[in-house]
């Protein structure tokens, strides 16, 4: 009886710790190669467990439940899986699809939206049993699949040139479509407030952008023919669009095809300026409070950084954290930023302020790196 | 010896759920007379526990720490009190000042700033152990105090018409101070951003605006004059600052002693319209997408909402939740908001997109309602 008290005692010393636990400073790593993510806490710059067993994580992105408990993670493979954060296990995992591109999170939680290549279209879930409630088919490749307030989602059509608006809050989805996008929308992003929808495109030299207050919006370019009269470049890696600053009314985006980075006026949406870049820009993020832009770059520049003052629009820092940079997130208020750096098998904490190098963290062929915080926040 | 089981076992099962427990969707609710916080959880719609032992909570507000375990109150007789949201529980306790009006907590989360009228100053506090680690006196009954990225604080000062700066990165607190603010500063914001500083003036018919990113700043009126050839109004509640939306580049503003809220262009900080309310307003706060503004009221119209729509500047929805509602605060993602309403002794959760009221939580007379997401945002 004794040595089932004391093995009760040390299962209950080991069980406990990971439960005694808040949520709100944590994150997951995609370790691509191994199919595992890192459990990270932000506060003690450490990593403090690790999921595995999720698959193909290629190009993996996920969301957060909004008790930032659950992730919801999409993987290339067509795969959904949801992990527990606390428990540091996966709920359930089920294959959805054969090629996923993405998914997102409705602003009640209850509904998890994944957009799908092959079969094209949009699959919605039940955020706590995984199962099906509703399937979107587009007969297109679908790309851009972002949450907006009211219990929607909005994605585009690669196939067509259309963007679709599922509306989620009745008994069955309302579907909108705002044909005129243009052609080949590869990826898309939606303002923190869930207002301006901006698709980038493959077919043509320019944005498009819909304000989603309208009824029903329209079509609206942006940047026309930017990259008229210059030899386009080679498009080593397809820019994404996740990440811009709104500092002073802008915001900033990637540039395809070309060494610079792009401004925008928020409001007119005309442009306002470019930033030479030192190569193709990748992600272009705003550190959160939006006075400095940070930069990476496609291979072979993705050792590299930049980062780029919001009122002069100069590169005021550059520096090479190590091979292969894949991606950066900011601490919610953006004292620091965490950077994959996937060649060094590291994950590297940098101070925002003064560029000091705070901790490396060890993580196989590191990706994308998600905190908590984006449970709170729209169109992540 | 079983009993001994038993009882570990039994006191294992009511430990350990308080624990396992993520708390990224948990709330606070002030009850005021009777010195408690009400622990809710927003996903459930319920009260989950209760914090005593908090003393005076009249005005009394709080901030989070960046895992969104820790509460830092602020409370008005000078009480400072740190409680453990996952074990309910008071963790420390000082009293630190005779008479405080607010705080705020730094950017990393290892500084408590708490602005006081007796004395008149500034103390900071290490978040950890509540030990007292910069004494800034002012001189002056000390307002309008909200956290700034670069660990830095803002505040400024009634006697003196001064903002003063503190920096708390470096091993000393620097000191900005920038006067020429105006009569009386009596509550300020800041911008979700941390860029615009905002006070509002009881002795001048205006607002002054800082943009801190200039260095120094310099002091900035708006809407001089709002209240000229108008009768005042008796001022019966001093209006808060604390909320506005940013939707269409405009914020928009309670105005002292007249039924009516103002709007402000963001960029140009000119007044674009103006909103005939109900009453006097107390809060005009933003859903979160920026497409709504909530107004509550001054006594005697403290019994009724009104809500804006941002787009045409009219009232598109009017209730009465009931007798006393005295705070509002929205889901991070904006789908519900919770109101208080003090002399029903109720907190009432309401749908904001179809008014549809969701659930009654007994309350002893609720005030202000705080919801962990806060860990994650700048100057509240």
């Amino acid at each position: 009886m004794k040595r089932f008290v004391l093995a009760a005692m040390a299962s209950l010393t080991l069980w406990v710790p990971a439960l005694a636990q808040s949520t709100g400073d944590l994150g997951l790593v995609v370790e691509r190669a191994s199919g595992s993510l890192l459990v990270v806490d932000q506060s003690e710059r450490a990593r403090i467990g690790r999921i595995t067993g999720l698959g193909d994580l290629s190009h993996a992105s996920l969301v957060y439940s909004p008790d930032e408990r659950f992730a919801y993670v999409f993987g290339r493979d067509g795969g959904l899986t949801k992990v527990d954060i606390l428990e540091q296990s996966i709920v359930k995992r089920v294959m959805q699809a054969g090629n996923s591109i993405g998914g997102a999170i409705s602003d009640d939680g209850l509904y998890v939206a994944v957009s799908n290549y092959e079969p094209g279209g949009v699959r919605v879930f039940d955020a706590e049993t995984l199962d099906l409630v509703a399937d979107i088919p587009t007969g297109s490749k679908t790309i851009g699949l972002v949450d907006v307030p009211g219990t929607r989602f909005v994605f585009s059509l690669w196939d067509t040139g259309e963007t679709w608006i599922a509306d989620l809050s009745g008994a069955t989805p309302q579907i909108t479509r705002i044909a005129g996008m243009g052609a080949n929308p590869y990826d898309a992003l939606v303002t923190p407030d869930g207002r301006t929808y901006i698709a980038g495109l493959f077919g043509d030299d320019r944005l498009t952008a819909l304000d989603l207050w309208q009824d029903p919006p329209t079509p609206q370019p942006i940047l026309q023919g930017y990259a008229a009269d210059r030899e386009g470049l080679p498009v080593y890696k397809m820019p994404h669009l996740e990440g811009w600053a709104l500092a002073g009314g802008e915001f900033v985006l990637p540039a395809v095809g070309q060494h610079e980075v792009l401004w925008v006026d928020a409001r007119s949406l005309r442009e306002t300026g470019r930033t030479a870049t030192h190569g193709q820009p990748v992600f272009a993020i705003a550190r959160p409070d939006g006075r400095h832009v940070w930069v990476n770059f496609a291979h072979p520049d993705n050792d590299t950084i930049q980062v780029i003052d919001t009122m002069t629009k100069q590169v005021v820092h550059e520096f090479k954290p190590g091979p292969g940079v894949l991606h950066m997130e900011f601490t919610p208020r953006g004292h620091e930023v965490w950077l994959s750096v996937r060649d060094a098998g590291k994950v590297m904490v940098y101070d925002t302020e003064t560029f000091e190098k705070l901790r490396e963290i060890d993580a196989e062929s590191p990706s994308g790196i998600f905190f908590t915080a984006r449970a709170h926040r729209t169109g992540l």
